[in-house]
């Protein structure tokens, strides 16, 4: 059992934390942002800053251009990079394309890759992850997908409707899944800029962190060619596991950057402003809060950290990760609404980033799977574990 | 005991829920509303429509053209305009002209009424009620004042910034909380377009269903006339509880009706919305956020009902209604919150009215007192009144 | 709306107040206490000074030699009777008499009433309901009664075997639920003495504040004339609703009674124990709890007024006994756990009643109906309502 | 980063899970327990198994007889131990001798270790730890220490009042906290069997699971000479938190075993007890509480195992034990909470062994320092913090 974290890794933490503070944060209030998110202008001068400092998608391979990162590594970097709201952003660790450039290098074929992974390692393209449908297609469960995919020659016809796809105006290229003929899933690779793509409009959303907001995608006969199938035909459930599981951790982390962040403000605020004769942290209605906070962001790291160390095992790591993601979204949650409650007036209007991390973070209970589905998956792998160990049990005696 | 609401009750309730469907919700998506609340414009479109139904100010005084509701009343019609956020701007009842009005009916002299209070019960003017200040100044703690009246002749001058001064923007009139020379308050009356009172800006905030949002004031030697004292001098203190304590209750009822709002909401997305083989109302984790919404919503109508009653009969209610504000914007914020989730992605971006919902009501745990104060002013009070028993029992033994 | 008491009810509040001060409270260190419960000497002194003070079984009709009290009426009566936990069964209105007085009126002949009933509305007797059976059999789900009554002649032979029964030993007669040979479900009435019928042991439970604490029964071809059927037969299930949702109900209102007893030993001790320089209740930490707890006991005070009020107006009252039922068992356990920790060491130990009453208080969160199992129902109702008022609109569109 | 157990430990604890179930839980409804708890022969036997199975104080140095295990190790150990409310007196490592052992092996003398310390490592013997006062003295606040040492030639004469003294009947030695005539306090040791000193009464508490209860103890001018003074004179409060840190932290080991019963008992039943058509595991709302005891167990387990690296790094670990302390009870809780409520009534009867763990349980919560006074050390250690950094950033600029 060791918890330390290398001096290599301690470094890079150092790193992270300075550029964030000395190279983003000074970013947050510049007008090149909207409703929808950043723009891709302020993106791309973000992203420079990344690349100028070294940390820029450190988590592609080496052979891609990243650092290469484990989990763990990740888990440290990712929580410093999301201590700004626009910290991913430079970093080109977002969702959905940290997901997504995860996917490509563990499924794409070579050409794939060089055609649509190394521009966006190099954070020069964006790409949007479309499964998500409006009712009554694909939304908490999977199994109802409704875009489909048919065979036309050797290529593929894909007709539906996505929303609330993340990042869709803007980007570059798409990962579609649909539903092919025999009720199995296929993922499809496509460029975003085909007439047979049309981004109906933008959701107005609480969050405004994402560029490119979120999307409603219409595919009318887009022809795939076969060469554009991301991995093989008919794993797309699969696939969308590999994606998952790795890519929940990762909005772990970042959120824990910004949960801190809002605690860290309340921290402050609470240290300096008076009322009823003394600070008000030293009220103990407000200091139990900061206790809470502090008890919360700790037991969110603690079980990103042991959820990573799994995944560098070789883990898959399905249940851990929806236990992980399940206490991190409700516990940074708490911190952030604390927070809020701890800075009052201040904590509603701009005064401080809380508002606005009160804002994006709402939505993270919900997407990758709400609370309410993860905790029902992980109650039937608890008693199927039960049923097996009294099998085992059983059988043994 | 009596439960049960008057014939003339039941009929006014449900005027107010069809003005409510058929001529305010129809006007929700109206483009005069920006991040700072509903124009001016649309704020006068809605009152005309109000005034045609009958439905205008209505907890105004007969004699100036209300309804002459009394609490009980409120509680009822309140709540059923609340299911629109435009309701309360519509009949004239939202923050803080409601309880302005009420405070200039129960302490301003006939010439103030005449000047102030009329055209606003009419619906014409607007007004806004100066008291919080930036640190170090008045916020949660009132005695912290630093906003000054001196006395010059006949006149007071009024020095000082306040902010989180809701509906400021447009504002006809203002109501200045100021520290006299002797450390005890007063309440000044001022029309709004003087050269001295600068709106020096308007604050970004989580709401946008106020008119006129929430500005900062600057006041630089004001002058104001004996004559427009609210009250008598050095009594602000006192009348700002006159003001609250009804307030604190008017705002749980409006609330409590968005609330409802969306809690019904995500009860027809949920009736409808297939996943895992069946509706979502019907999975147990879902249905039990819709039985705890009514409970929550149930609670928090009936300490509202239960504090309105004790107005009614005379009592000044400061205990009682810290507790329905904490009871009813706690419970008012879980209902909310829980509708998000059971909405998904429908409760994180503007598909419902839900969205907005949350953005307008987190506030509510904050303004007129933070949960926190009013929890500590009711253990003051229970240990008091321990005390006085004690005393009582001893005395008699 | 009317929150008043009658002035008789006042005065018949403080009546039983003062007597459960100065007759049943010094009680309470009586040794004829077992983990089992009272003995039944006790029981019947305690009996005695109800009847001398004019409170005995007061529930029951004047008719029966009761005080007839209405559902509203109970409520006042009945949480000042809980304020000890030896109330309830002094005063003859402790569970299951309680219900099954309810019941008998509600529904034996006048024959039944006068064999059973009136000798225990006298409280010279005792009874028990024989319902819940061990797995596989009735439990929260009572459609899996696996007790059967099969026709012989003019009699039925009873056999199965039910537990958590309350009050079984010593019972004078006993209520027994039983299966047709048709599905449908029959109650029947029996003396207990009688060798058919078996206690095969007395559980070890939490609580120890019920006369005969909670038996296992066999029962084995007990005969049971057709006379001796309690009501008709084959409306087992219909009687079932008709004392469970008063009975659930005066559950909430003998158990605030001990809620507030917690409450207010706490409220003394923290009031009086100095720590870090001040009383314990001068930290907000622990204000904090004074606060929650009194807005926990007024919010399951009201909702049982308004069941009650509800009764009273000769509605069932199902949904809303179960929304009592969840708010008051889950309210008034806060207030004792939240006292508990207020008292710290006293509260874990006899110095105080607080321990006691949190031991015997545990179990109110499951009996009559889990929290689960209600809150289960309550969305099904909910969804049933809301499509039949959509229906309704469509059908008047 | 490093989350894995050494083969060795893994290797320990199956041993230590085989014998708690095979030696220990078959002894659980031994007749000799009482409410205060299991008797010195029941103890004595259950120390002979865990002798014969090499897993007597396992916790002791090797010099002394035990294992010498690091605070990881015991982390491991002691919950496997905690599984059976028998196991901890069995491994002789339940409170408070388990504490005393470290605090003497840091401490104590070595004649003081010969004379004491031996024979308890040994298991031949028991101590217990005097601090606790009743009102006005030492509770929550240690500062308030009422009982005194007074000089009186080379020896110390003490004399006071101690309370909650867990394990004093039959205990052998004791440690008692004194306040010395300049205020600070000491700690001294005495055999028990000395006429001045008086078990005044064993205390009924909710818990059973201690061998000796708890007593009050009444010390009478009490001889102690100068060379049974434990550690230096005027260092109580020191030695008072070499004690407390690391025994916080074996309580949240040896309960999060007893809180994995719970929940496997719980995962058990649910599984196999069928309602309303299915296993009661296969609901919603009973899955979703399995879920949450998972996410609390393993949240109850990273936290003891990072404090517990803490410790065998060298660390104080102060603030992390206190976190740790608060972030356990509460969590190992509610574990239990939701246990009780799955079993329904079995959860609340003696049927299953979690009515016995719900009742042991409770007191956590509130000793070695409620969460209340933990939470406000901790807030103002945040805010020391924050100002240190606050300082240092403002040296260095």
């Amino acid at each position: 059992m060791d918890f330390s974290l290398s001096p290599e890794l301690r470094e890079l933490q150092g790193r992270t934390r300075r550029f964030i503070a000395e190279q983003v944060i000074p970013m947050e209030r510049d007008p090149r942002q909207s409703a929808h998110g950043p723009s891709e202008e302020l993106r791309r001068e973000l992203v420079q800053r990344a690349r100028a400092a070294g940390l820029l998608t450190p988590h592609a391979s080496r052979d891609m251009g990243g650092l290469g990162l484990t989990h763990i590594e990740k888990a440290v970097v990712f929580e410093e990079a999301g201590y700004s709201w626009l910290g991913p952003t430079a970093m080109n660790i977002h969702a959905p394309d940290e997901g997504n450039i995860h996917l490509m290098e563990e499924v794409a074929t070579h050409a794939q890759k060089e055609r649509w992974l190394r521009p966006q390692v190099e954070g020069k393209t964006r790409s949007c992850f479309a499964m998500t449908e409006p009712s009554p297609g694909a939304g908490a469960d999977p199994s109802m997908l409704a875009t489909t995919a048919t065979r036309d020659g050797d290529d593929y016809l894909i007709n539906g409707v996505k929303w609330f796809i993340t990042g869709a105006e803007g980007a570059d290229y798409v990962i579609i899944m649909a539903r092919m003929e025999d009720g199995s899933a296929t993922m499809f690779l496509s460029d975003m800029d085909r007439p047979e793509i049309v981004l109906e409009r933008s959701m107005d959303a609480m969050d405004s962190c994402f560029t490119g907001g979120h999307g409603v995608l219409r595919f009318t006969n887009l022809r795939v060619p076969a060469s554009d199938v991301l991995g093989e035909v008919g794993k797309g459930f699969r696939y969308a596991q590999v994606r998952l599981a790795p890519a929940r951790l990762t909005h772990c982390m970042r959120w824990l950057g910004q949960a801190r962040r809002a605690h860290e403000t309340a921290l402050e605020y609470t240290r300096k402003r008076q009322a009823f004769g003394k600070p008000l942290a030293e009220h103990e209605g407000v200091g139990f809060m900061l206790a809470d906070n502090d008890m919360d962001l700790h037991t969110a790291r603690l079980n990103i950290w042991h959820t990573a160390w799994l995944l560098d095992q070789g883990e898959k790591g399905n249940y851990e990760s929806s236990r992980a993601k399940v206490i991190c979204s409700e516990a940074e949650w708490r911190v952030v609404d604390r927070s809020v409650q701890m800075l009052g007036g201040q904590g509603v209007t701009g005064e401080t980033p809380v508002m606005r991390i009160f804002s994006d973070m709402r939505a993270f209970r919900i997407y990758d799977g709400p609370s309410e589905v993860h905790r029902w998956s992980m109650a039937r792998k608890l008693v199927h574990m039960a049923e097996k160990a009294h099998a085992a049990a059983e059988a043994s005696a």
